[in-house]
C-alpha cells in the first residue's frame, strides 16, 4: 500500500465508518466512547479506525491519558480537494453537455407546440 | 474492503500510479500500452491498476477488442468533491485564524517602529 500523505488521506477515507467519524468530529471534539456510541462496533475496532484517520493526520489526540479527546484536522482535506479540483472542468464540461442537450429538447418541444 | 461507492473511489485514489493514469487521461483517452509507457511497470500490473479505476467508475474503455483505449469519468469526481466541500469552512476557519494572527504580529511590528 502506499504510503505517501495523499494516498494515506485517501485510504483513510474508503471507508464510511471512518467518514462517519470525521462528519461526527466536525460538531466537535470527541471521547473514543462518545465515538463509538452510534456504532455497532467493539472500542477495539473503533481504535483501530481512529489510529488510521491519526496516522492520515485527518484526526489528532489530546494528551490527557485516560480520556485522549479527538480533534478533526482539516489539511489533508484541504490537500484532497486541492487535488480533486484540477479536475473540476471536466465534470463541469460534462454538465454544460448536458444543459445544451435539455435546452435544445426544450426547443424542439416548443416547435412542436407552436407547430400545433 | 468497503464497497460502496464512495469508499471504491477513495480507495482508488490512495495509489500514486492510479492518480498519473487519471491525469494522464485527463489530456484525453489512451491505450494500455501508451499508459504503461512513463511507468517503469509490466503491462499487467498497469491493468491491474486500469481494472480498479474502472471498477470504481473513474474510468471507462473502448469496445475495441484489441485497443480498448482508456477514458476517464469525472462523475466520481465530483462526489469526492462534494464529500470534501462540507469541511470547507474547517480549513477556511483555520486559514482566517492565521491570517488574524499575521495581522495581529504586522501590527506588534508596526508599533514598535513607530517606538523608534
Amino acid at each position: 500500500m502506499a504510503n505517501d500523505p495523499l494516498s494515506l488521506t485517501f485510504a483513510a477515507l474508503a471507508d464510511p465508518t471512518r467518514r462517519e467519524i470525521l462528519a461526527r468530529l466536525a460538531e466537535g471534539e470527541a471521547t473514543v466512547n462518545a465515538l463509538a456510541e452510534p456504532f455497532d462496533m467493539s472500542l477495539q475496532a473503533i481504535s483501530k479506525h481512529l489510529k488510521v484517520l491519526e496516522r492520515a493526520g485527518l484526526i489528532t489526540r489530546g494528551r490527557d491519558a485516560q480520556w485522549r479527546p479527538c480533534r478533526l484536522e482539516a489539511a489533508p482535506l484541504e490537500e484532497v480537494d486541492q487535488w480533486v479540483d484540477r479536475y473540476r472542468d471536466r465534470w463541469e464540461e460534462r454538465f454544460g453537455r448536458l444543459d445544451r442537450e435539455l435546452h435544445r429538447i426544450q426547443n424542439s418541444t416548443e416547435g412542436e407546440k407552436n407547430h400545433e
